[in-house]
C-alpha cells in the first residue's frame, strides 16, 4: 500500500493511498482523512460514493472535513469501481462499468473477475484499515450518497455488528425496480433476478435482514431521481413490514448533489457518532 | 441576465447567473450563494477564483456556504476570463488565455477587445450587483485565491473606497516578476513593462496606492509556488516601505489547495464581516 498524496486540511491530512487489490485484481484506490491525534478514541466514517464518482468527490464536496477534524473522526472514501481494465461496455455509459461498481460481487464473464466491489470493501479495505490506520474497531459506520446510498444500506444490512451505524443520503433503495439498478444487475449478475435480490435493500429487509439499530436516510424533495430511480417509499414501506428502525427525512426543496449532502452531513457524523 | 440553475444549500440559493457582457462581448457567467433571507444588514463577498478556475470552484470545495449562511454575507464568484472565442494562443496552455484573465484591461490584438477582466468585475458585475441583489452597498469585500488573489489585491488597492476590505490566499503579488504574471502580461498589455505596473500590486503600494485598512493574506508554507510564482514577501517589505497595514500568515504545512482554503476561510469571512 503506496500513499500517492498528502494534504493538510483542518490541522489533520488528507492521504490518497493506492494499492494493488488481490480482491479486484487491479490497483485500487482510497482517500483517507486522518485528523491530528487526539486522546479521544477515534470512530470511522466509511463513505461509498455514487456514479461517475471517485475516492476524490466527498473529501473536496462534503465540507465535511472540519466537523471531522472536530470530532476526532477518520474518514476513508474509497474509489466506486475498479479502474484501468478494458471490459467489453466498460467505458460506454456512465451508469455501467468504470465509476458504477454498485458494491456488488458481479457473477458475468470479465465482470466476475474484478467487479467484486462488495468484498473489495467488506474484506480487503476493512482489513486495510484494520491494519493500518488508528480508530475505535467497534465504531466503525458507514454512509453513502446514491449508488453509494444503496452500497451503505445493503453492506450495513449484511453486516451488522462489523459496522455499528447506517445512514444514506438519496439512496437507490430497490435498484431491481429501477432503471440504473437493473442496467447494472444484468450486467453484474446476469438475467436471474432471484439472485439480484442480496443486493437490493428493500428485498434484503424483507428476508429479514434487518438490524436492531435505526437507520438514517435523508432525501431531498426535489431531488430529480427520486420518483423513477431512488424510490425510497418502497424502502420505508419495506421497514414498516418488518418493524426495521428508519429515520427517512424527507428535506424540503432540496436536489440530488453535494449541496444537499453538505447542507446534512454534520447531522449525520452527530447520527454515527454522538 | 438569465439564471441557468439555482440549488438549494443551507437553507439558502447557489444561482449561476448568465449574461452577454458589454466590456468582454461574449456571455459571462458568475456563481451567487444568497443566503435565507434575514432582517440583520447583509454583506457581500466577491470572490476571484486562480487559474483554470470558473465560477464553480469555489462553491463546490471552499466548504463557506454554511458560514456565509450563518453570517447572512451573499457571496459572488465571477468566472476567470471570457469563453467562446478563438483568439490566437487562447486554449494552448492553463496559465494564459481561458481560465487565465488575470484581471487586467488587455491590450494586445485580439485579446484587447475582450480580456478586459478588470473593468469586468469592477465596473459591469459591480453594477449588476447593485441592480440585482440585495446587500449593504458599503458592505462588499473582495478575495480571492492565487491569480484571483492577485486580483483581490490589485482591484482592492485600486478602488479602497468600493471594496471596504480586502484579503487572499496564496496571491501571485508580483506578477511582474514570475513566469505566470510574465507570460500573461506579455500577451495582454505587450512588451512595455511600465505599463505592468499599474497591474502588479507590489508596484501599486510602492506608487502610493495604499489602503488605510489591514490587509489580510494567508499563504501556506509548503505551497510549490510561493518561491517562484506566489513571491508574497516582496509584497510584505513593499508594505513596510510604505507603511500599509497587511497581516500575513504563514500556515504551516498547507499547499496551494482549497484543502488549505477550506481551513481558513471562515477566519477571512469574520476578518471582513466582524
Amino acid at each position: 500500500m503506496q500513499i500517492q498524496s498528502s494534504q493538510k486540511s483542518f490541522g489533520g491530512e488528507l492521504q490518497i493511498w493506492q494499492h494493488n487489490s488481490e480482491v479486484t485484481k487491479t490497483p485500487m484506490r482510497f482517500a483517507v482523512y486522518e485528523p491530528k491525534k487526539k486522546e479521544t478514541p477515534r470512530g470511522a466514517l466509511l463513505w461509498l460514493s455514487g456514479l461517475t464518482c471517485n475516492e476524490h468527490n466527498f473529501v473536496t464536496k462534503s465540507g465535511a472535513l472540519e466537523y471531522l477534524a472536530h470530532k476526532n473522526i477518520l474518514l476513508v472514501c474509497p474509489d466506486t469501481s475498479p479502474r484501468g481494465l478494458k471490459l467489453a461496455g466498460e467505458h460506454d455509459s456512465y451508469d455501467f462499468g468504470s465509476g458504477a461498481g454498485f458494491y456488488v460481487n458481479a457473477t458475468t464473464p470479465g465482470y466476475g473477475e474484478h467487479y467484486r466491489m462488495y468484498d473489495y470493501v467488506v474484506k480487503e479495505l476493512h482489513d486495510l484499515l484494520i491494519s493500518n490506520f488508528q480508530f475505535h474497531h467497534d465504531k466503525l459506520a458507514i454512509s453513502g450518497h446514491s449508488m453509494g446510498g444503496h452500497g451503505a444500506l445493503i453492506i450495513g444490512l449484511k453486516n451488522p455488528t462489523k459496522f455499528k451505524s447506517v445512514s444514506a443520503f438519496s439512496p437507490i433503495v430497490n435498484p431491481m425496480r429501477a432503471p440504473w439498478g437493473q442496467k447494472a444487475f444484468h450486467g453484474y449478475l446476469g438475467d436471474d433476478q432471484v439472485k439480484w435480490k442480496e443486493w437490493d435493500a428493500c428485498e434484503l429487509i424483507l428476508a429479514g435482514k434487518t438490524r436492531s439499530d435505526t437507520i438514517l436516510i435523508d432525501q431531498g424533495s426535489n431531488d430529480e431521481y427520486l420518483e423513477k430511480e431512488l424510490l425510497t417509499k418502497n424502502f420505508m414501506e419495506a421497514c414498516e413490514v418488518k418493524n426495521q428502525l428508519l429515520n427517512c427525512r424527507f428535506q424540503d426543496g432540496y436536489d440530488h448533489s453535494y449541496y444537499f449532502i453538505s447542507t446534512f452531513i454534520k447531522q449525520h457524523i452527530d447520527f454515527h457518532f454522538a
